[in-house]
């Protein structure tokens, strides 16, 4: 297999007692440092935050979501006005997912046959077929750095028989989307599907790999499984990707499965959880997460994390807890920029222990700390 | 009477062809540029807007409300804290409004006797008692630079009568609130009542300057008046108020009203209109104002003024309307920032005209933009 070398990966240091990689991902738009966490802009904007503020947490890169932004305000309206980065005010990376995940989980009544999918818009209820030649073109209107192909996402638990199914339409349909791109300044990731099946993920991962792409995500993960069943599925999966490739955890996760994420050998995250949670008056931290809600910060002078430099960590807890109990927008701002900011610190740390060939210390130390 | 000098207040140039002021008032925490806009940060937050990004608005000074503080999360706690300033981050000054606007008009079952105010909390329905003495009290606990005296605050039109015992009554709780006093490091100013009649104004004045106080406000209007009845109140009122100390118009105001209150000698300013419209969809301008939400700004890639520099300007009108179709929280968080911005730019123009000595032609430029 030949291999365009437009988006470089360099790998800095493979740890030598587990799989973590620190590597070095070269877009159009910039260098992502792996592993690496992605903030999720669903809809043009990281839920909150000024983009200024999102640089503030220290993101190399950010995710973009194809399904909502084609709804609204349309791929066309992007493109029309300069693309993504330009739209969003966002000179550094941008990944843009396929869509298929919100068709999965947000598209009313949709159907899948061989030529794409069906649903309806969470919108105004709209019929819309999507195609994989679609989802590559309104990814090219976006102009992302980093475009996934459209796969087919199914609820778990499924038959054998609806996931090989589904993982087999994810392979075809991959290569439809390879097929259909025109834009080179774009990388296209492949995502292996195969549920929670060991073989069918193994199969799927190494037919992407025949058909040659410049990253490979897992996906239809995180969607409810116990944690370590997915931490099974990497250690199948990671072995047969190639090395010198970007690897990509869709949609995980929780700090600690990062951080197990990385240990057997994935390069990038995305997740909402830290703003959403933060949205939520759940603040993350290096020894678990806080309610800032609880009666315990109500006159408490300490910040969050007396070691963060984000804006929120400027504050007492008393401060941030009275924001939420008047309801005040500040407070899901603040808490989703100290949310971010760990996300960004925890892989900082990840980054510098496989650096120093400390990752199953940091492994073990993380361990006990976060789960 | 003889006056502390704690708090000068320096009358760098007087336009001659109107009443307007150029000054410079020195306070505790920090120097404020008049004429002065003050953003409204009512539960210890100006609404949607990290305490840098109030600072980036331009401003020198944020009014904080007494009544919702001291209800939550209480003026002791926030003292315990170590005071306003330091709870909010916001080491510039700020002056505290004393509950009285808002006994009036949150108030549930609000009852006025010459002790003092009875109310019901608009959190729980608790009933209060708060009396001048309260009123200093907390906002000593609270440690802003300007506090202000309790007044009674009633609904207009009113008979003469009902205005007059409120107005009367207000002058004889100034007096209490003086007497209570202990902190020497906080200006306290006195609020002109009386309606829409200019005798019992002028009058209202002429008994609080007996007193005595380290500055004037001119309370009870921007409450459904005609803004031409409210003009001729300050053309009765600004001429009888010393000349040497700063007058703050409370409450008010739309831009324009801020330029005619400035052409009749008023220094201080302040008004949730600003981020309250923001967070409205409403954008204000040089050219006045702007519904974000219309379609015609849909595909408009120019920002919403071209010479501003705030954050929101750094985008496109479409990408702000996209926010607010979208129900994004950075919409309102952008305008208001937006807003402010605007408001503070005002400021800072009409500070310019007062020094160059045209705040006449000023006025009438900006009657034909804004009103």
């Amino acid at each position: 297999m030949v291999r365009s070398n437009s988006f470089p990966f360099d790998l800095i240091h493979s740890d030598t007692k587990t799989r973590a990689r620190r590597g070095r991902l070269q877009l159009p738009h910039g260098v992502v440092e792996t592993p690496a966490f992605m903030p999720v802009g669903t809809q043009g904007t990281v839920k909150g935050l000024t983009i200024d503020q999102v640089a503030s947490t220290g993101a190399h890169i950010l995710l973009g979501n194809t399904y909502h932004l084609s709804l609204r305000p349309t791929s066309e309206l992007i493109s029309e006005l300069g693309g993504l980065h330009r739209f969003m005010g966002w000179d550094k990376p941008i990944l843009t997912d396929s869509g298929g995940f919100q068709i999965f989980s947000l598209g009313d009544m949709n159907k899948v046959t061989e030529d794409g999918a069906t649903f309806k818009s969470h919108l105004d209820g709209s019929v819309i077929h999507l195609r994989p030649e679609d989802s590559i073109r309104i990814q090219e209107q976006l102009g992302s750095d980093i475009a996934m192909v459209l796969d087919h996402v199914i609820a778990l638990p499924a038959s054998d028989e609806a996931v090989r199914d589904a993982s087999d339409r994810s392979v075809r349909w991959a290569q439809r989307c390879k097929d259909a791109a025109v834009r080179a300044d774009q990388a296209k990731f492949a995502i292996v599907q195969g549920g929670l099946n060991p073989e069918m993920r193994v199969q799927c991962a190494e037919q992407l790999i025949e058909i040659g792409f410049d990253g490979y995500a897992v996906g239809g993960l995180s969607v409810g499984e116990p944690p370590p069943e997915m931490y099974a599925i990497l250690d199948k999966i990671c072995p047969v990707l190639p090395t010198d490739q970007p690897r990509y955890l869709m949609g995980v996760g929780r700090p600690i499965d990062l951080v197990e994420g990385i240990a057997r050998g994935v390069d990038m995250f995305d997740c909402v959880m830290p703003t959403r949670n933060g949205r939520n008056a759940s603040a993350f931290t290096a020894e678990g997460q806080l309610k800032m809600r609880n009666l315990c910060h109500a006159k408490d002078d300490a910040p969050i994390e007396a070691d963060c430099p984000c804006l929120a960590c400027k504050h007492s807890r008393a401060y941030i807890r009275h924001l939420f109990q008047a309801d005040e927008m500040l407070g899901p701002t603040l808490l989703s920029i100290h949310n971010l900011t760990f996300y960004q610190r925890l892989m900082s740390w990840a980054r510098k222990a496989i650096e120093e060939d400390r990752f199953e210390e940091f492994l073990t130390e993380q361990r006990q700390k976060l789960a």
